[in-house]
């Protein structure tokens, strides 16, 4: 008897499947049957997202947020106050902060933090870039709002010392977070606590 | 203050792995977000495995299992004895049964099972092809492998009770699975034994 396999086709899915973070070879083959009984649409409608997403989408010049143009709608809109800059870790905290609907400055992403554990230094943060916006001139305060974790707290330390010289204000989120917890997965009012306690550092 | 949200692309693309199984919307910003930090050429091979296997992938016309020949490999193969069919209730169930190297019969695939609760009627399964199968003679047995759960057990007795005018063997997997088990996730010996102590109902 030859050894089994499921079609070619299919075990490519499983594979793809198997990529995405959290996703083991069992939840591969569910989620590759399932969309294997989705209609053709259905399927043609998820592959031509992911293509749209990484083929339209790129990082702000200015700010380094996810974007479909040059520089990002939120640095392009001019009723923000430019001159106060929040500092995130990543694009998906630049969501969480905006949904308080109450902070009117501008953004920087870092995409990720300080870790020695995961191996990231500065130099693969966006970090220099910021530097470079503050010492443009112009502003007035940055948030550092990485995450109140080990990491997070480091990051924020080693960008409040780089921004001493400049004479900007720099301030970190208010302790209204859990520590520990994820700007992403808190709620909008404990973010808006959070923004309105902000102290400088 | 406009109301952010995620770019088009970016937000679409959340949406299609919201349509997963077992995807909220918090995993799947999570999955969207790792797929935009893939290289290109990933993303693509991604996107490319779901369409292929879309596209790609119909069902055998003699035993309904996922192929990507007409009829497919396993009816194909002529070595097999095609006087014993298999009966399971899904796609992936051929591949744990093929997985104990030891079944030398075919198969037949029934997408699905009779279910009060997900109201599945013996017409939307293929049960009426598999009774055409028996009825055009040469078939000695058909083991009827569905789960060993109450909708498995419903549904080869639905089956048995048909077959029995043909006057073929019908015979069910020993209960050496665990009750509530799920032939996908059994381990080959356990499958092994359930198949070697199949009985006659």
């Amino acid at each position: 008897m030859s050894a089994y396999a499921f079609p070619p086709a299919v075990e490519a899915l499983i594979t793809q499947f198997a990529k995405l973070p959290g996703v083991g070879r069992k939840s591969a083959v569910r989620l590759a049957f399932c969309v294997l009984g989705w209609p053709d649409g259905q399927a043609e409608a998820f592959a031509g997202a992911v293509l749209d997403a990484k083929h339209g989408i790129g990082l702000c010049p200015v700010c380094h947020n996810l974007t479909d143009q040059s520089p990002c709608a939120l640095c392009a809109e001019e009723r923000r106050d430019h001159a106060l800059i929040c500092v995130v870790a990543e694009p998906r905290d630049v969501a969480a902060i905006e949904r308080t609907r109450e902070f009117t400055g501008v953004y920087h992403v870092l995409h990720g933090v300080i870790s020695p554990s995961a191996a990231k230094s500065p130099d693969e943060l966006t970090i220099s870039d910021l530097i470079r916006r503050v010492d443009a001139g112009g502003v007035r305060e940055v948030i550092l709002a990485t995450n109140p974790d080990t990491e997070g707290d480091t990051t924020a330390l080693y960008i409040a010392r780089l921004l001493r010289p400049f004479g900007v204000t720099v301030t970190r989120l208010a302790y209204g977070m859990p520590i520990g917890g994820h700007l992403e997965f808190t709620d909008e009012i404990t973010l808006l606590r959070a923004l309105e306690g902000r102290r400088t550092i």
